[in-house]
């Protein structure tokens, strides 16, 4: 049975911890996508309030948590962590597994952290509505409650395959009041353009970016809000491990290694970052794994290089791990994995030898979801199952050369909303097919 | 923003208030249901471990949680205690609104209290294999998960039209092994029996549980397990009560009123015997109310009497309120309230003038979930849902007559695989057809 280290109330972290601040040299700039040279913060103000431009590109450590927004964690915060006795016991590792559980949320997972503060911030800088996108729904339901609790009107750009088979988080949205629409839509330029092209496209993520993108820019009271990615996005999940960090002291003890999954890149930066502090600080050998599918696999398999976050190439220009903007993943079931590049701070991480990374086919992703539903009794989202998938490789390694680390891992989401694949699993109708080596060299060649 | 009340780990109650030690005067006898003589301990051998026989039978206060219960349950719990200020100010009550969440359980509800407490006791007397029936699965997936953690097979009796239009609850079974066949089956006399006379049936909980009870009886290696309406069960969950009656102090308020939906009644009485015992002894004037569908009125419409808890008549006879064991319930949402019957300690405590009821027609307490997610930000399932609509109109009572109570409710589960329900409410298409009186009359008539 786990072990459980709760926290009191008065331990949800008072600060952010923007890891801008302690890397050796300023990440690449970020650059207009019409003049190609580095943005200010007013080319950014059609999208985002001025208190999320300031915190993309401060390089402040800590960042003040407003008493609202920390009083809307509280309805889930601080999350519990685990040490995963009957996993260790069932994988026959001395290794032993910690987890941080994300999955207590409204919605599930460990979107809205960043949720409530962006709809915070929007709410109070006056603005009435909010324009973003979903691939899976985990997303678009977070910003949907945050939206609930701050008074905001939300509509959601919904990938189009998703909307049609996943229609539960759709039903989420619904019930906090948010608008759905399946992308492409007829909407906006962008979604007619697709459509024109390609009238039965089932959409993508960097089609609803654009989508999105285009809603917010051209309406008055409406800004853009995304979940991943960007640097207040990851600073916003930065509570997750400041929280983990205070736990795994009273479990007495850090890590070896911590994973977790990634998309964009925010749960396990919100986990591994402040853990990331003490080694860019010097002060630890800590690894960092992150985890991705083999579907999307912009890390391990993309090329580092500036490129647009989305297919309509309206959004500005980052450099980072990208499978090019035109690539459109397979539909593999961790919908929320499915993108073709990696969050510029992780990416840059991953560039200076911080960040490792490894890609995973999903029925050996499966194969450790259900391992882990069945000895430590919750079931995990597919995306946060690769990173179960990594740490029993992890713990596996350690036993075959006799060593015993401390694993820790994001549990970033439950799969309740996700059950259908676990059916598609257990009739053995999942696929997996590796992204063609050309493929990926001919979208990346452009960049 | 809800305020919240945590405890620590170490509070997670260490006995079960078994409410038996202060009832004024002993409750009716089981009766066996071919002499209809009281049953002994031997009588129920073969549906339960000895341990569990005892505690259905015990008049002790308190009864010991073992250690190995105790670590199961800490993977959720202690659960937090909220208070409601969001819902109080939509609703415009001076009231204060408290509510006790279960939702954070693996399978979402408060059943795996009591879930993990059978499978112990089971596992421990060398019991190989579990069977029991589910309506709409709450309780299938509590005990499959149960079974995963103690070692235990577990075969699931799931109500036909719930297996067919919930195929969500079948696959959370199914990742934590269970086998679930849909009821009435064919390898079961008395669903061989149901299916002969109606090759159409859909099934009803009535006819799940002889099939399940049918299986124990029947094989040496396998016993019964019930999640709602026997003693030991009503009294596993008093740990939420229990928690909440410290949750209350710290928040420095006792409930006027304490609310609960009701199938078989041990959400309720989980949260509410504990704050009953002050009122037994005299030393409060608490309110408790019971809320039960309009199409599964057991305690509002039902009579009081000796009758069979399942369809088959395989069960012990035991004196409750029921609208007759033939009598099969409406499709609605809230599939775990459609149960004949109503738990005879609760049934008791209602004849005693201690418990209230009142029923609802779904669709007004639809209502009351949506205002309940919009505002409070959890989406509760469409059982629970009862409750909240039913603390809504206290509240709204209370207002008129200008008084301020404090109201206190379980939210026994989320209602995250109940998310088709929302969508035939935001549709339109629920719909609320009461029960005929002359259809209550004639099958209680028998009684």
């Amino acid at each position: 049975m786990p072990t459980k280290y709760l926290l009191r109330e008065d331990q949800i972290p008072r600060h952010w911890y923007n890891i801008l601040a302690d890397l050796a040299s300023p990440p690449a700039p970020v650059l207009h996508p019409q003049t190609r040279k580095p943005v200010g913060p007013q080319d950014l103000a059609p999208l985002f309030p001025m208190a999320i431009i300031e915190q993309e590109m401060s390089t402040r450590r800590e960042v003040l948590i407003p008493d609202e927004v920390r009083s809307a964690l509280s309805l889930w915060r601080p999350s519990p962590l685990f040490r995963a006795e009957r996993l260790e016991r069932a994988v026959g590792t001395r290794s032993h597994i910690y987890y941080k559980y994300e999955g207590v949320s409204p919605s599930g997972s460990h979107k809205p952290n960043t949720a409530v503060a962006q709809a915070f911030y929007n709410a109070k800088e006056g603005v009435k509505r909010l324009a973003t996108e979903t691939g899976a729904g985990q997303w678009g339901s977070s910003l949907a409650f945050a939206g609930a609790l701050f008074g905001l009107e939300v509509t959601v750009y919904m990938v189009r395959i998703s909307y049609e088979q996943k229609p539960y988080r759709k039903s989420m949205m619904q019930v906090w009041g948010a608008k759905v629409v399946p992308s492409p839509s007829e909407l906006t330029q962008a979604g007619k353009k697709v459509r024109a092209q390609h009238p039965d496209s089932t959409g993508s993520l960097g089609i609803a970016i654009s989508e999105a993108v285009e809603d917010a820019a051209t309406r008055g009271d409406t800004k853009y809000s995304l979940g991943s990615v960007l640097n207040h996005v990851l600073m916003h999940q930065t509570i997750i491990g400041q929280e983990a960090l205070l736990q795994m002291e009273r479990a007495g003890a850090m890590p070896d290694v911590v994973v977790g999954c990634v998309g964009g890149g925010s749960n396990f930066s919100g986990l591994a970052f402040p853990f990331l502090r003490d080694r860019l600080q010097g002060r630890t050998k800590t690894r960092f794994l992150a985890v991705e599918p083999d579907a999307a696999p912009s890390i391990t398999r993309g090329k580092y290089a500036y490129d647009f976050g989305d297919t309509g190439e309206m959004t500005p220009l980052v450099k980072m791990h990208t499978l090019g903007h035109g690539f459109i993943p397979q539909g593999i079931h961790a919908g929320g994995l499915r993108y073709h590049g990696m969050a510029p701070l992780v990416s840059a991480l991953v560039e200076h030898g911080f960040i490792e990374a490894v890609a995973y086919p999903q029925r050996t992703v499966f194969d450790a979801a259900v391992q882990f539903a069945r000895t430590e009794g919750t079931i995990p989202a597919p995306e946060t199952a690769h990173a179960i998938r990594a740490v029993i490789d992890e713990a596996l390694k350690a036993k075959q050369d006799g060593s015993s680390p401390t694993i820790l891992f994001n549990l970033s989401g439950h799969g309740l909303l996700d059950l259908a694949a676990y059916d598609s699993y257990f009739a053995g109708t999942m696929s997996d097919v590796p992204v063609p080596q050309a493929q990926i060299e001919e979208l990346v060649a452009a960049l």
